[in-house]
């Protein structure tokens, strides 16, 4: 049994709906499907979700946007046409829509929430309604009739350990369902939307209750690429990747989707493939917990801009039980987290994203770690980027440090700061934001090329 | 104004003696002069402070020791013989001792430090018996009279702000002075000695408190080599150093001195020079605050054993607020100190030296962290080794990281940790013990041939 979940741009029209259809035709393992909402069609469109959240905007501002209104119907409205579907089924989604929009109106709590589901609810409506008519035995199935419980916290839900065994009995349905992804109910029967993208996370909750053998994740990629692609052109693309590397590559949010999404399937060790809906013949990446040894030790590159470097010194620090653990208890109690903590003898570095430290915390951090920790310097230097060379069993192969460090010499690129633990999975660089590109290119010619 | 140190190698017996004179009457700048206890005169030779404490030992188990007591008469006193001093001086010396004696039989508090501090004390009786003999105009001061106030803290002395100041009235003395080292008074005029070495730290306290032009410290080296000699023969020989890069290389272990003898010396910027007694015309190696920008950024590798690895890993550690401080608070309450914790995503790695962490406070300090983290993994690493390259500006230079890598991998050395913060004082590699030596002489084979 396979869960598949299918991105916005795999729902963005009918075109793209009898793509999925096809997908979901091909193997009758493929039962339980969950939708994103429409997505763009072409770069200059926009996606349904965005229309969703500008009309309750300018509805809260007692300002509704019909314009706004007019798109979101339109883009339902001309799917189901394009599909000849009854008309029943778009005036369903333009009923919710409406619906959503009095509670907004009503200035109820979670109104916007509701208003926000509508995409994926229109989606999953649309596409069972597009498989009935095909002659397939398919239901739209409700989050709530799934089972989805989630704790409330409007905007950002977290799912309830009951759920899992709730969607467990939905394997004894034989047909195929339509799930509508990024949104779950509370107890109390009140809709709640995951974080954006959360889609995901619903397509991830669904294949880890179902114990699925494989959950399938279709986007617009035909793989996982190695390295961002917005520094190299073509990069090589993965096939195959274990959890902890492809949360260390999507730590820097390249990937196609961010790797918290994937967590409950990773729990229930399901193993999960990202494929393409434009191109189904695509081998895809399969994301598994473990892998036999490879050839190659380095797997990717994951890099990131907009980080910090707070440092501090103090001469005899070393010598002070406690001195780090209270320096970091001071970003701690200034809720600022922070990624890499090296350190030297009598220094400690600090890696920030520098969104976490905002100025308006920074002179008061600098302020308490001046006052507090009687330190000799503290500094922030701010446009750094982290580099990650990716792999399982890479720090236990001589050498790899020393490829990478030649390829930075080569770009004439300066490391500022090494982290390396004794984890098997990744070794960290972090440079000056300028170099970055060059940076990422010798690297990628040196493990790629 | 000079201050000078001899150590014990420095004070063995009257031919050590002698070359002190010499050296003292070569720059009347020399004014003052801490000595050590008499150390070896060969390799097989007993240091008189060990034979003392044996002493102290013995009487405190009630059976003295008088083959040991005999020793240590006749050390004094074949040196006052040999050159040809007052038999009143040995006398002097002796009373001095066997007052101690009383003291430990007594069982008075502080017995063992008067005892542990007559080796200092006869060292300077005897220079400034000789020094007076050969027509010097110079006086044994003992550190009551100098002002040397410490903290009551037997074996352990902490000296007090305010021995600066009585310190510093010494420079209206128009004499050579003669100060013993090890050792300070209490305000309630007890003796207490400092930490072993505390020669040392007696010297740099004087140089400090007197605010020296130079605080000289002769050794029997002609200077502070690059690497520790155990591994590579006859090294290059350091000329000058930071303090920075000295606190980095003393680190380890292996240098002339405990760095934290000289901190009194460089909170003042009192420039530090590293002399050979036995080769006074070598230039040694000159310790500053600051030096102009040389030209190789490496100046040293320290390497030190004996340290273990305690790596700690969590699926979405990196996700939570405080998790490395939390870590950090258990090695703290257990009175764990740690030297360095290099992190990936979702571990950590926390570098401890082995004695810090002995297996009955393992056991403890595994059981927390998996209890009270609820961590994945935790696993200690024993026999791991550091090694660091040193080198003021060294960070800032592309290419000494590619070079140290490739050191490693010519070595067939594997990295198991490096941690490279912002400092630009050093750069830090963890390796197995088995690969130290091999590791580190291909370094210097990079960085100094």
């Amino acid at each position: 049994m396979k869960v598949v979940k299918f991105g916005g741009s795999s729902l963005a029209d009918a075109g793209q709906l009898k793509k999925v259809k096809n997908i979901i035709d091909l193997d009758e393992d493929r039962r339980v499907v969950v939708v994103s909402a429409p997505g763009k069609r072409h770069s200059e469109d926009e996606k349904v979700t965005d229309l969703l959240i500008a009309l309750g905007t300018s509805i809260q501002m007692h300002q509704m946007d019909e314009s706004v209104y007019k798109k979101i119907i339109d883009r339902f409205q001309s799917m189901t046409e394009e599909l000849d579907l009854s008309f029943h089924v778009a005036e369903q989604v333009k009923d919710k829509i409406d619906e959503a929009i009095e509670l907004v109106k009503d200035g109820s709590e979670h109104a916007l929430d509701a208003l926000k589901a509508c995409g994926e609810d229109g989606s999953a409506h649309i596409l069972s309604a597009y498989l009935q008519k095909a002659g397939s035995d398919a239901s739209y199935v409700n989050p709530k009739e799934a089972g989805i419980l989630v704790r409330d916290q409007p905007g950002g839900a977290l799912v309830l350990e009951e759920s899992f065994e709730k969607l467990y009995s939905l394997r004894h349905r034989n047909e195929i369902l339509v799930i509508p992804g990024f949104f779950g109910y509370t107890s109390e029967g009140e809709l709640v939307t995951f974080s954006r993208g959360g889609s995901d996370i619903t397509g991830s909750i669904v294949a880890a209750g179902l114990k699925a053998d494989l959950y399938e994740n279709f986007t617009d990629v035909d793989s996982v690429y190695c390295v961002n692609p917005m520094f190299v052109d073509q990069p090589k693309q993965l096939t195959s990747l274990t959890y902890r590397e492809m949360r260390e590559l999507s730590y820097a949010g390249f990937s196609v989707f961010h790797d918290e999404a994937l967590i409950p399937a990773f729990k229930e060790k399901i193993p999960v493939c990202i494929k393409n809906t434009n191109n189904p013949a695509a081998p895809g990446t399969m994301i598994v917990a473990d892998l036999p040894e490879r050839e190659s030790h380095v797997v990717g590159i994951a890099s990131d801009d907009g980080f910090l470097n707070l440092y501090v010194s103090k001469y005899l620090m070393n010598r002070e039980i406690g001195f780090g653990r209270r320096l970091l208890q001071i970003l701690e109690d200034e809720e600022v987290s922070f990624e890499h903590a090296p350190s030297g003898i009598d220094d400690m570095s600090v890696v920030i994203r520098e969104h976490h430290l905002p100025p308006e915390k920074e002179e008061k951090v600098v302020r308490r770690i001046k006052e507090e920790l009687e330190v000799d310097t503290v500094l922030i230097e701010r446009e750094m980027a982290m580099i990650m060379i990716v792999g399982e069993g890479m720090n236990q192969t001589i050498g790899i440090a020393s490829r990478a460090a030649a390829a930075f010499r080569e770009a004439e690129v300066n490391i500022e700061m090494i982290n390396q633990g004794s984890s098997e999975v990744s070794m960290m660089f972090g440079v000056k934001s300028a170099g970055l590109g060059k940076a990422v290119q010798s690297l990628y010619r040196t493990f790629f090329e």
